[in-house]
């Protein structure tokens, strides 16, 4: 494949920064790949198995030269990270990203670039239970999505070049407007989280005859609770950033919630049928 | 292992009952097993697979002789399939169950028999996705919980038996009263149906700026609504058996929710982290 960057610099050598990282080098996309860091051991493990070419915890080093800067980092923290590496960048350098969520990244990121670079933000909907460096995965987004969400400074130039780093990962790529990705993936993935969470803690810790009721949960319940045993630290991010879209997908499941508890209290199975149904249906359709 | 019934009958041979009288035949612990189904079709597949040694359709032939009734049929048809039966039953003969409710059971069945024969109803917490006797497994059991619970007409021999029943299939057999059992199985189990099949059914259906939202998610997704696939007619009656304990959880659960919703709309990470820590440590200690 031609070469697409100059330096990309990945800033968050983790398990989708790396696997990135090390995508773009195999494929000759970037003609040097840096990774920017805070522990030296994560940096270390990204340069010996060579996902990047060399390694930084200064980010004025790291952004000298980069004509792409990958943020990998936090969603609370993108901002942070980004302002001091923008006067070190090549002219007209890209910035992208891989947060969860898209509409907090462009309002946080555009006013910082606005008439100098240009942001294309992006979100491969990827990921596996281990993180760090030494987790990354050159097959890590084969056949997952990515959804690039172009804003006011994504020139078609630049949205070219996201679209063809992504598609060398192997991933389906499609591109859509933040906010729309932002209600989709608040139903998708933050609603369930939630509602998982939710369960874990509504069920933790209760005691039934000096018994421990989730002692005597099947399968069931150890799918429906999996993903409670997420890290706060993730999830923490995107509770803050897709706020407004989480609460309108949470006033839906908790209408259709309230909906089972009033007809289970009032016995009513020939509304519930329709309802429970409803649901299967939708399961159905996910297989 | 000894005989301990002359005749065992199970009505309803499917991959509850099927299971039991397979491994029941095998150990020799009833002298005939006879089988009582609806349909012909199961029946000579359970007689092909010598899950049982004889098929009827007729209840009262297949409650002639019998000195253990194993009930396998949804629990709301538990009481019409019993009674037609009991005159022709063998003096002193013990009725079980395998349903997942245990106080509705008991209510039902116990006024039948009072006097004349020893009720102990029994829960096996056991199942896959297939059903029918085609789908009998001699190892659905094993390692399993069954829990047996004894009341007013359960003699202490009747409850020797119907637990040396259940040891031979390798479960993990342990005895509580139907009401703790019932609350018990309200949150292990009832709970997450209804709140797998609530999140499904919220999210089934919408479109977002075109598009269908469940088709961006990933695995959080599946396994949290993986059972809304389950089929309604097994969960009407658990809906309509186990409505007082289920109504108890599902108000746990919707106090839960709405700490959760009150928290990310205020945007409150200070009370939300130890809640969602709460449920994190639930799923850490159910691994």
């Amino acid at each position: 494949m031609p070469e697409l960057f100059k330096q990309m610099t990945v800033c968050g050598v983790g398990l989708i920064g790396g696997s990135l990282a090390l995508i773009a080098r195999r494929a000759g996309l970037a003609k040097t790949i840096v990774g920017l860091g805070r522990t030296r051991k994560n940096l270390d493990i990204a340069v010996k198995r060579k996902l990047i070419d060399r390694a930084t915890r200064d980010p004025i080093e790291a952004a000298r030269g980069a004509d792409l800067i990958v943020l990998a980092v936090p969603i609370l923290t993108m901002r942070r990270v980004l302002e001091p590496m923008l006067p070190y960048c090549a002219p007209g350098a890209i910035i992208t990203d891989v947060g969860s969520v898209k509409g907090f990244v462009v309002r946080e990121l555009e006013p910082l670039i606005a008439g100098k670079m240009s942001l294309v933000a992006a979100h491969p909907i990827a990921g596996k239970e281990t993180a760090g460096a030494g987790a990354a995965d050159p097959d890590l987004f084969r056949n997952r999505r990515v959804i690039i969400t172009p804003s006011k400074t994504s020139t078609p130039a630049a949205i070219k070049k996201i679209e063809t780093l992504w598609k060398a990962t192997g991933a389906r790529v499609e591109k859509m407007d933040p906010d729309s990705h932002d209600k989709i993936l608040a139903r998708a993935s933050h609603l369930p989280q939630v509602v998982a969470s939710a369960l874990a803690a509504a069920l933790g810790g209760e005691k039934v005859a000096g018994k421990t009721p989730t002692e005597y949960g099947a399968g069931g319940l150890r799918d429906t609770t999996r993903i409670a045993a997420s890290p706060w630290e993730v999830w923490r991010d995107i509770f803050i950033a897709n706020q407004a879209a989480l609460a309108t997908a949470m006033k839906r499941f908790e209408i259709a919630y309230a909906e089972f508890q009033r007809l289970i209290e009032m016995g009513d199975l020939d509304r519930l049928e329709p309802l429970f149904n409803r649901g299967r249906a939708m399961r159905e359709r996910l297989k």
